[in-house]
């Protein structure tokens, strides 16, 4: 495939330059954190190595030591591909392979770049193949980007709209559905439904994760595990929980391992039954704030900027609508995860680097954007307790209460009856005749209305 | 709003009737096992208020015999309804609500159309809203028909492509990566990897379908439980459990229950899990299955039907077609569900009837695809094994086996003398002098490259 | 294949009997105007067949009138089969060869079955493929439904909003951005966007249609036109023109026509344009008809249905929330369709009958939709004129007509004062020091900030 | 909101540092195109001002000079925000603002931060509202980069494959229908089927760009063109289409313009209607070289790099994978943008970063992978013209060609003989005795069967 010449401060070789130069797509590298998640992989794969005698363990201590750095992040600048290469990663693989063969040369004080006494192939990638060792950084870094980044947001989130549940759990306030006003219900019932939401979406989230334990490693080209010795994917995968402390085990089939990819489609609904619910949230939130004086005005969020560069004074509610458009991009990223794992071929699915890439890119944004949101956003959140007491009094839905001691026809006519005439509730029940005064105030209390509490009757 | 008149010989009044008016759109019509399950809520709720003393037992009774009958089909002609209606279910509602109570009332003697001695609302309708009961009934629906329809067809599917793995373990094929030769696995070992695959999405599913085990019933208009007596929620998911014999119980926030929608879309996430290995299976065994002298030929499918119009004698993949249609089917009406759910507005999602016409429409596409695919195609699958032999003795990929002794880059070299000097792979390697035909034989050999079954090294 | 049996008083044979037996498939028949658009396409053909003399005119006209009958409806109950079939639609063209065939041969006096005097892939497929005509059928049909079902409904829509806009142009409302009060405009300016972007998606839709008056007609089984006569494309493109009133021509290239259905992506999209919109749209009618006293409360919405079964009196959106749904529907059908036109593979595209199914599900929801829409909220909607102007003089944006005199930084200052103190913008201003009332009162007009008319400054 | 203090050497203000502090989410900047069309419509809003005698010329020039400045590029790292802000792009409209602002000021030998001479508000936003100058600039860069970047390399790749079909114009090859052998067409048949695809695609982005040359400015806050003088719209559209060279105009409704989308939308589907023909092209070429001994091995595609870690020679598909790769992409970025673009509230759409984000993504990974996939690709693809002959030779479907003389059902009897009896076409035709073998040579002729050129029948 004739020559190629490669910067002479890198530690990659010819493969990753000849990707460079063929894949000089766009803006979109391969992400940092999973080449982290491969180098551990390389250092699992080497220790196993070691300790199984095909290798010597000066060797698997330089690689390892080199994977180590790589998890640090001194060598980032050595890993500049693109997500748009081949399918199965071989070439971000190989650039693994490269740099840590150079690094742990030079470390040893050999020549750069003369694959003696690291080989990339031979060594680096002993007893692996990209078909099994590029699902299995995926598996990795997708599982420890839910796990460290995202879930922690996610539950810092859930607990500070659940706190604010907690303080405004008796504070009664118009219910709206349609749109349209309801049954009263209180400030804290309202948010804790919120706060459920999340925290079903964090517990669907934790399920979702669940096949990402399963890795691919010793099925290497195809899945039959050729040139990995016997015991190999056993022994990787363990290697790969010691080093990462989650419980990773071998995948029970890996044809399907390599075929599919359908544990990161898993990973990305459950991204996405996280996008739902925030999607919504959001919504209610700046609706339930708008205003501040032709909306509905129930809640305050904070003033974190000018709204307008035209009008002065003007508030808006941006973190509601960053949220909003991260979970229109999760919705779509997920789309792209769907189809592409879709498109597997025979023996392989190579569409791998755009589903982690869209994977990843959700993790990210929806973890920085719930934590934006919390802080910037939730905490800060304020009642406007007049306009609360105000739509609560006002309400002619109230009159749902009186079903049970009249029956439906009849209160539905008293509503009629306010409507029209633009009663209170009140005066249209007693000009109905169908109850007194005395009556109508012992069954329409909204404070009676709420229920018992969060869980509903 | 004027009077409506309704056909005599139909039980529903009014309100269904103006819903027929003003939603005449489409041909979607309310599914009716929507329908019988909600009858089954209808049943419950009114077992629960006899039981609390709420209702005469005679009247409770009354709307049990009516529900039966609906579960049974008897009633099917009178739910007319269009799925393009308010969002809530409430004209669906009223439609079980006045069929039940007019059917009701004609057993008991009395004039249909009357409201006495069953209301619609007051009695049918007691304790609940539309907002709790449509939700309700929805989950019971979609956990049923996921349950008894669609999880044996696919387990059949699974168990098929499973048995054929087993009877072809041994019979070894060339891998294909990218396309692209590879080294060798075998009949077996490829279709247990797409067992697993369903397996794994199987599991998937059932995980999937746990949300829908929480009933919003008892939460009433708003989730407070108005016009619910204390403990309903608990009672009503206790007897609803009972008649259909799973293990519903009531929602813990029925805030969370009545303004989203989440656990519809983590099921239509497990329905799309599904059919992104449906889709891959189907694209494999078509692709397999190409030719019969022009393309990949390893498999015969069944010939069911003339393949052409035109071009007498072609036999087409046509099972795997409608199968592949199904899954892009799937993955759009998923899409239309994950929008849907995220649309709700505060205190009420309304985006209900198109949420659930989506997922029991993939659950019955899925699941008639699965039987007619298994039936139809997979069950007669033959091989054809001369083809299978000739790929393996061909190709230059089981250069491979090679590396682990003298190396990759000595192998690659190999390979290349092959595929350019048009050489078996034993000639080139004799010719390239780095081993004799002895080593070679000793360490080329496909069945040695299969490993040691199903899982892979 | 076997023997199979067919209905004696059924048109079909043992084609479209083995379709109904294999592909038993949910509830998702062929549409009926797909299937009298290919009778369009059959008397094409016999038209074109008959007059280069290579069939009988006497045989021609027979089929030329069953096709009538077809188109008419008479011989709907002869069109059984599924969607989920073969991907190129075969089964449905042999459905329409055997009906044809067998409904002539009755006419002719012959027994039905025979194959004598028409046979159904001889005479009523001559010159054809499926691979070119169930596609030309598709985009006849297509077409023919965007054009006179589609887009009269959405013009009568967009006519009815344009007139309310005009009757509103001069009714001062408050604006909103980011849900928050912001400047002025009218009533009639905001229905008159909402015109603007039907009109715009009208325009955009008339546009999308235009792939489809190609027609893949003649291009046969691959695109060669094998079998078809030198200037049978042509011809026949010419005569459904004829027959269509369209200005239906023969695609330029047959091989891109077979291999792809990008015209129909096309399409799909033109659908999706107009679902956008018009989910803003209800989006926002309901949004302003929220209340009618907890909400923005600017607009009355028709009340058509009771809203509740548990809250009396309660009205709600519901036409709103069906087009919502609808336009839900519309995205993930087009999904769907993007998706499966992107899975053509070689010679033609096999994903025929689920992108027309989803294409004309689309069609018709959206046609109803908006004639439904139009006539049962659209046209009955009314101002709440005295809460337009409440709003109006509460605003502090206006301050925003301060900036130009005295800056952006002392109006915000105005502005601030004003929410802070719970003070009259007019107060605040004067409060301030900046200006007095008088010059304020100059300034600050909501009449002179709406602007000169639809089209803004 | 307090005190915020900004980098020493960076011209941007606290509206800009206030968004860096509350919107640091992921990693997805505003895209410099961007900011750079941004700049365009800065110095045509001051050109215009100062034409009409609003602002002083040598202000005026001063921001020009600015802006000239932001898309040389000059100025690039003073445009740090996120795309995930505001979703009315406020605060990089007041990014550009600032930074021209304080960089005027700095020319002019004033105080950065001082807002004299130059104010961010008062005079670089002059008669704009980010509501109107954001989507403007969205139409320039969308444009531009639609008009500048894609279609060139769209253009290149349709020539590139269009050059390739005349070359192989006469190259008889087999073709296949369902994957399954079919009759024969030309190569250079098939090839131009792609290129006709693609010359639809573009011809369809060019309309789908239509109606971004309507431009929202002069619309401000909320369409009416409040605080922008009579006749800025049409001036400042006049200007930037001065300055770009492109056909820019007036939106004519500018509530449409601010409250939607729409043009973006259809902008978006345009590069769907690529990504889709881009996905089959590439996925039937890495069919059709699939191989080399075991697949259909009909081209050969050029050997870039080595395929793989494990297996020494193997060379892959590469520029397709990543090709099909993109397309997923682009097709989960389009519904980001179809349902972003839905969720517009009232007067203003606030989705607009996410929006932009994903067309501006789509377009560069489509630009960058056509030019690659041209290059490394297409240009250098070959024939195996033995293997396409030995298909040809080979296929059954030849039989066909009988159909106009035997009929189909005799036609068909032989194409089973040939299959069962394993014999040659030819073979089992004369076999059948309904024809001889000259007459069959006669009517079965490749040459004959692949019609006359590109255009079918």
């Amino acid at each position: 495939m004739g020559e190629i010449k490669v910067p002479a401060d890198k530690y990659w070789g010819a493969q990753t330059q000849r990707s460079l130069v063929h894949f000089s797509i766009g803006e979109d590298h391969m992400p940092l954190p999973l080449c982290h998640a491969y180098a551990v992989v390389k250092k699992a794969a080497a220790l196993v190595n070691a300790a199984d005698g095909r290798m010597p363990q000066w060797k698997a201590d330089l690689i390892a030591r080199v994977a180590d750095e790589i998890c640090d992040g001194k060598l980032d600048a050595h890993f500049p591909l693109y997500v748009w290469q081949t399918g199965s990663g071989t070439q971000t693989n190989m650039n693994l392979n490269e740099v840590i063969a150079n690094r742990a040369i030079q470390l040893a004080g050999g020549e750069v770049g003369s694959k003696t006494p690291v080989h990339p192939n031979d060594d680096v990638n002993m007893g692996q193949s990209s078909n099994d060792s590029f699902p299995t950084a995926m598996h990795v870094v997708t599982l420890l980007e839910i796990e460290d980044r995202l879930i922690p947001a996610v539950e810092a989130l859930s607990d500070s709209i659940q706190s604010k549940a907690e303080q405004w759990m008796n504070v009664v306030k118009i219910g709206r559905t349609h749109l349209q006003d309801a049954v009263p219900l209180t400030v804290g019932q309202e948010w804790s439904g919120w706060a459920c939401m999340l925290e079903d979406a964090l517990a669907n989230l934790r399920t979702a994760r669940e096949g990402l334990f399963q890795l691919a490693a010793g099925g290497t080209a195809v899945g039959t595990g050729l040139n990995a010795p016997a015991g190999f994917s056993k022994a990787i995968a363990s290697k790969i929980a010691e080093l990462t402390g989650r419980p990773f085990v071998t995948a029970p089939n890996k044809f399907a391992a390599l075929g599919g990819l359908d544990a990161m489609v898993r990973a990305s609904a459950g991204l996405r039954g996280l996008a739902v619910p925030l999607l919504k949230i959001a919504n209610d939130m700046r609706l339930l704030a708008s205003g501040p004086r032709c909306g509905l005005g129930e809640l305050h969020l904070p003033e974190n900027e000018p709204g307008s560069s035209i009008m002065p004074g003007k508030v808006n509610p941006t973190q509601c609508e960053a949220m909003v458009m991260i979970a229109s991009q999760v919705l779509g990223n997920d789309a792209t995860v769907g189809f592409a794992a879709s498109q597997g071929q025979l023996d392989l699915n190579v569409m791998r680097p755009v589903i982690l890439a869209n994977c990843l890119h959700s993790i990210r944004i929806l973890a920085d954007g719930c934590r934006n949101f919390r802080v910037f956003s939730v905490e800060g959140t304020e009642l406007n307790e007049p306009r609360l007491a105000q739509y609560v009094n006002g309400s002619v839905m109230l009159v749902t209460a009186l079903s049970p001691a009249i029956g439906y026809d009849k209160a539905a006519d008293i509503a009629h009856r306010a409507m029209e005439q633009n009663l209170s509730l009140r005066e249209a029940a007693v000009q109905s005749g169908y109850l007194d005064g005395e009556a109508f105030d012992k069954l329409v209390n909204p404070l009676d209305m709420v229920g018992n509490g969060v869980a509903g009757a």
